[in-house]
């Protein structure tokens, strides 16, 4: 299989950029790639190291590097464009056509795209993510009244990352509630989630993937037999058919999967924050 | 001010392309822009009421719109690109030159950004967050030889969304000890912490900002006041410098900026996983 170094250089924290290539080269499986990321290249002195350590892999692999940039300093990416290196930097591609479009010059401003903008905006956000870790595997339902969603499924089926990623992402007060076996013999909604069940969401798991997950919890335990997985799920899921609560399963897809799946399912306005 | 609306628009969960999409705006602060996301466009239908949407908007804004995309499947693409708009896909943009550069083509595989690609990987993301959320607050110290690093600070310094964030996007094991006026008197690491002192990074706030987030959890409290938060603050302050511990304040820099600040500062090797 063929290696690629590739740097992803910004004068910010570099998430974007990173994030962007991680989607780009996704595309290129057959490819290794060996990534380097060198955030916060915000003065002419690390610009220059910046501009060594690029060219000095690109000697030592014997062609140019590749790079991903996000630079609000049009200066600085104007010296990196000097290394020996393909530089793909996504202001440059694309605030060109934008200011086309808009008719406005764009402002360069650092620090837009992570920086804290709008500080009730970013409060809200740790707010929502203080909410999520209170409100983590059923305890304080007396918050529940405040919640924008309530996640439903038994011990380990995702709910935990799940919330924290809709707090951390999107703001939303997220709190979850595990399904346990004194819930199942009523084959309905707990009744401390019945006055809240239009903001419910029930995520569900293939039975050997759970016991995968709880078996590196408590090994050789009850909790993760095959057979306990299973009798919990299939009682997870007749109880939200039953009861009329949206749920998916959670096997196969990530996180952020997951979370928008949820956003869409409950018609909830989405917008995130960083 | 001058407003647009602007579509984020993806066969999958639209997330690259929606942070893509605030980056570049975030440049043009004079224009107030309106964002509507629509994920998971995955079939003909789907791509069909997309375009009458974005049309619906075009005539009654008078202008074309603007879109934003995240495309796999290029038929879709090439469908959204007839609708009443500007269509930035960021495939489009990079794929064709990431081919030349790499000289092999694009799989077009889709789910690959934020997909479960590597099931070790996402294994390890998970397992992070339930290790941050089991190690918050100085909780099971016994966990502490395991973490990839510990955050220290006054309560309520940021550690705890840090943490979850490190988890979340870097995959690392991070543990967050508050630190409390029992701790003040020795002026030094607690001793907990000592065997970990490499690993161990400070946090610190502004103390007017630090008694606003206090009082939003508990109003009129001592635990709130402005003389307490500067005592709190100051002893910590001397703390990590005295017993050499990297530290730097967080009052108007976001989870972003400090997670990779963190990273950054403890030299750990750093690759985001979603």
């Amino acid at each position: 299989m063929p290696s690629r170094t590739v740097f992803v250089v910004s004068d910010r924290t570099g998430i974007t950029a990173e994030l962007l290539s991680h989607s780009l080269l996704s595309q290129f499986p057959d490819v290794e790639f060996n990534q380097i990321t060198l955030p916060f290249i915000d003065d002419d002195d690390k610009v220059a190291k910046a501009i060594r350590q690029i060219d000095e892999v690109a000697d030592s692999e014997g062609h140019r590097s590749l790079v991903f940039a996000t630079f609000v300093n049009r200066q600085y990416l104007t010296r990196l464009m000097t290394a020996k290196a393909k530089v793909i930097d996504f202001f440059d591609a694309f605030v060109g056509p934008l200011e086309a479009e808009l008719g406005v010059p764009p402002a360069w401003r650092i620090g837009q795209a992570h920086g804290i903008v709008d500080k009730a905006r970013y409060a809200s956000r740790i707010s929502a993510v203080h909410y999520a870790m209170d409100s983590d595997d059923g305890v304080n339902v007396a918050n529940y009244p405040r919640a924008d969603l309530i996640l439903v499924g038994v011990s380990r089926s995702g709910k935990t990352p799940t919330s924290l990623y809709l707090a951390m992402h999107f703001g939303l007060y997220c709190a979850n509630y595990p399904l346990t076996e004194d819930e199942f013999e009523r084959d309905e909604l707990p009744n401390i989630l019945q006055p809240h069940r239009q903001r419910v969401c029930g995520l569900t798991i293939d039975a050997t993937r759970l016991q995968q997950i709880r078996a590196e919890r408590r090994a050789d335990s009850d909790y993760a037999s095959l057979r306990q997985c299973r009798y919990e799920i299939e009682n997870a899921e007749s109880l939200f058919r039953n009861s009329n609560v949206p749920y998916f399963n959670t096997t196969s897809i990530s996180i952020e999967e997951i979370a928008t799946t949820i956003i869409s399912k409950l018609g909830i306005r989405r917008e995130m924050l960083g």
